[in-house]
Formats: structure tokens, sequence, C-alpha cells
């Protein structure tokens, strides 16, 4: 019995690793899919959404049945209830990559961005996918250190999300309003998902020393 | 001990039910503060997020607690798990609120919203106050009947938040860039908010029926 609660406490682990991995995967998909204007990744990427709610939801209800069979307390405690929170974070993630590849869709053929705003786009891809990298290297390690890393690597996402506003409000944009609220809500999507690998990282923070410094909202 | 528990479980639900209003109210203020571009409501409301933000640290505390050392199961056990996601879903919903306030006090002594549609926030935020309410009443009944309304309230918002994209991509839209931008982040965040709500319902829903439909997120 005592072997089989380390198991299951180990897939809790690995199981958050294996969520994180699709969070950080639908972001590469829907980044480019916006990028290129490609439909069928577009639609691949929406389609994952159901992979990782069932993930999550398996999840709950692997953390439900070991709080009542087990009755956890301390670290492993902690564990779950953490994990509670980080699935939570983790699917968000999954939801905001699949609210791009939405929005790539629904302007297709078309492309949503234009050009003089896709580096910009194509950088905060990227750092989302390495905020995303680096969570599921947290999940796995539990190591405080590389978390606190994490926790202040959202800094460069909020400065490309910031060049964005001026990019977009300077009086000589040449896009429209249409383009500039596509690009809004863009910047947004992404700047959550990296708000979520921050949150992911405190929790972390929190099995490793029992603190939880609550969300900058 | 018993009585002591059952009077933690009390405590679980109104503390609930209290974070409620304070998100309610703190929506209330925002909304105030945006139409009337009144400075000293909208930094009123953003200082409250430090007293949801307490509330919420307080109530997982005393989860904790609960969890470690009554070890609850079957329906107590699902009450402790839906309130660990509620409580996040709760000081997002006054994160949203405080973010609406945030964008009234940047653009202080201007009104954020040109005149045309302020009647659609007006509108917006009472929709968000009242599913507020009924969340509240939701928390204290557990009454599922009530709690499958709300799910369905959204639409409401919904209508609002496309009716917003038809004003401002309308080609004479006449308030520029910037303006538009500002009502996309404060739609998104008005929908959010209502989204949250809906999440909270759900959750009520599951602890009547045992079953939880995932986020659509």
């Amino acid at each position: 019995m005592r072997e089989s609660y380390n198991e299951q406490l180990d897939s809790v682990r690995s199981d958050l690793a294996d969520m994180c991995r699709m969070a950080e995967e639908a972001m590469a998909s829907a980044t480019t899919a916006l990028l290129t204007a490609d439909l069928a990744l577009a639609e691949e990427t929406i389609d994952s959404r159901g992979q990782i709610d069932l993930l999550a939801t398996d999840w709950e209800h692997k953390a439900f049945s070991v709080l009542a069979l087990q009755a956890p307390v301390a670290l492993d405690l902690r564990i779950m209830v953490s994990g509670i929170h980080i699935v939570a974070d983790l699917q968000r993630m999954g939801g905001l990559a699949i609210h791009i590849a939405e929005l790539a869709r629904r302007r297709h053929p078309a492309h949503v961005l234009p050009s003089e705003v896709e580096a910009v786009f194509a950088e905060m891809g990227r750092v989302a996918v390495s905020q995303a990298e680096s969570t599921r290297e947290v999940l796995l390690t539990r190591d405080p250190e590389l978390a606190a890393k994490l926790q202040t690597a959202d800094e460069e996402m909020d400065q490309l999300h910031r060049s964005l506003f001026v990019l977009t409000s300077a009086p000589d944009w040449p896009h429209g309003v249409p383009a500039a609220v596509d690009i809004t809500l863009l910047g947004r999507f992404y700047e959550r998902y990296s708000d979520h690998t921050v949150e992911v990282a405190k929790r972390v923070i929190f099995l490793a020393t029992g603190e939880f410094r609550s969300e900058d909202s």
C-alpha cells in the first residue's frame, strides 16, 4: 500500500509535467499557425483542447482519490493542494494557446498580423515556449532556485507586450482599428500565458518553503 | 471536536461568500470609477486588492489545516477541493475588477470611454455585478438549480462583448486606435470576470452531483 501511495505521488508529478508539455506544444504550434496563417495547424492546435482538458479532469480524479484514501499530510498534502492549483494554471495556458490558434483560424486565409509586428509575436512565442519548458523542468525537479528564476522571467514578456502598445498607438499606425484590436487580444493571451508559468513557479516555491506569495493579479 | 469541524466547514462556506462580496463590490466601484473618471474611487478599488488576497491566503491556510487535521472524505472533501478552485476564481474576479480601475486611473483626468460606448460598459458592469450576486447566493445555498441558471447567464455578457467589436471595427469609428485598444482590454476584463462566475457555478454543480464539466477555455 505504501509503495502504491508513493507511486501515486510520483505519477502526480509526471502527469503535471505531461500537461505542461501539452500546453507548451499548443503554444508553439499556435504561434506558428499565427505567423504563417496555417489553417491546418491552427485546427490541430484547437483540437488539442480536448486532450488537455481530459488530462486535467483525470488528474483531479486522481488527486481526489489520493486525498480521500491516503489522507496525506505535511509535504505530501502540499503537493496535492499545489497540484490542484497548478493543473488549473496549465489548463488555462493550453486554453490561451488555443485562443491564439482560433484567431488565426478566424482570419484565414488573411494573416492576422501586419508584417511589422510579426517579429514581436515570434519573440513572444519563443519566450512563452521557453517559459513553459522551464516550468516543466521546475515541475519535475521542484528546484526552488529554478522556480525563482522563472518567477522573474516574465519581464521580457512584459516588455514585448508594452512594445505592442507603442506600435499600435503611434499616430501613423497604418493598419487601422481591427488589426490593432486583434493585436491587443493576442498580446494579452501571450502575457497571461506567461503569468501562469510564474504562478506555477510560485506554487513550487510554496512546496519547497511552505510560503506562498499571493498572485499580483 | 466534531462540532468544531462542522464550524470549520461552515466558515469555509461563509468565507467564500465574503470573498465573493468583495469581488462584487470591487466590480461595482471599478465600473463607476470607469464611467465617471473618479480617481479617488479608482484608487479605493485598487487598494482593495490587499484585502481580497489576504482573505484568499487565509482561506487556503484554513483549508490546508482542515485537510491535514480532519482528513475529510466524500462531500466534505469535495467541498474543500472545490473551495480551492473557487477561491482562485474569486481572487481573479477581484483582480479583473482592479484592472478596470487601474485603466480608469491611468487615463485620469480623461475619460477612458467615448460617450457612445458608455452605455455598453454600464450594462456590462450591471451584468457582472448581478452575476457575482448570484454567485454569492449559490455559494451560500449550494443550490444546483440556481448554479445551472448562472452557468448560462454569461450569454448576455458575450453579446455585449461582441457589440464592442462591432462598434470599434466600424469603418467610421471616429476615436482612433488607442481608444479601441482600451475598449478591447476592458471588454476582455468584463468577459473574463463573467467566465469566472460560471466556473464557480460549475464547481457548485460538481458539489451537488459529483460531476464536473471542464472549462470551455
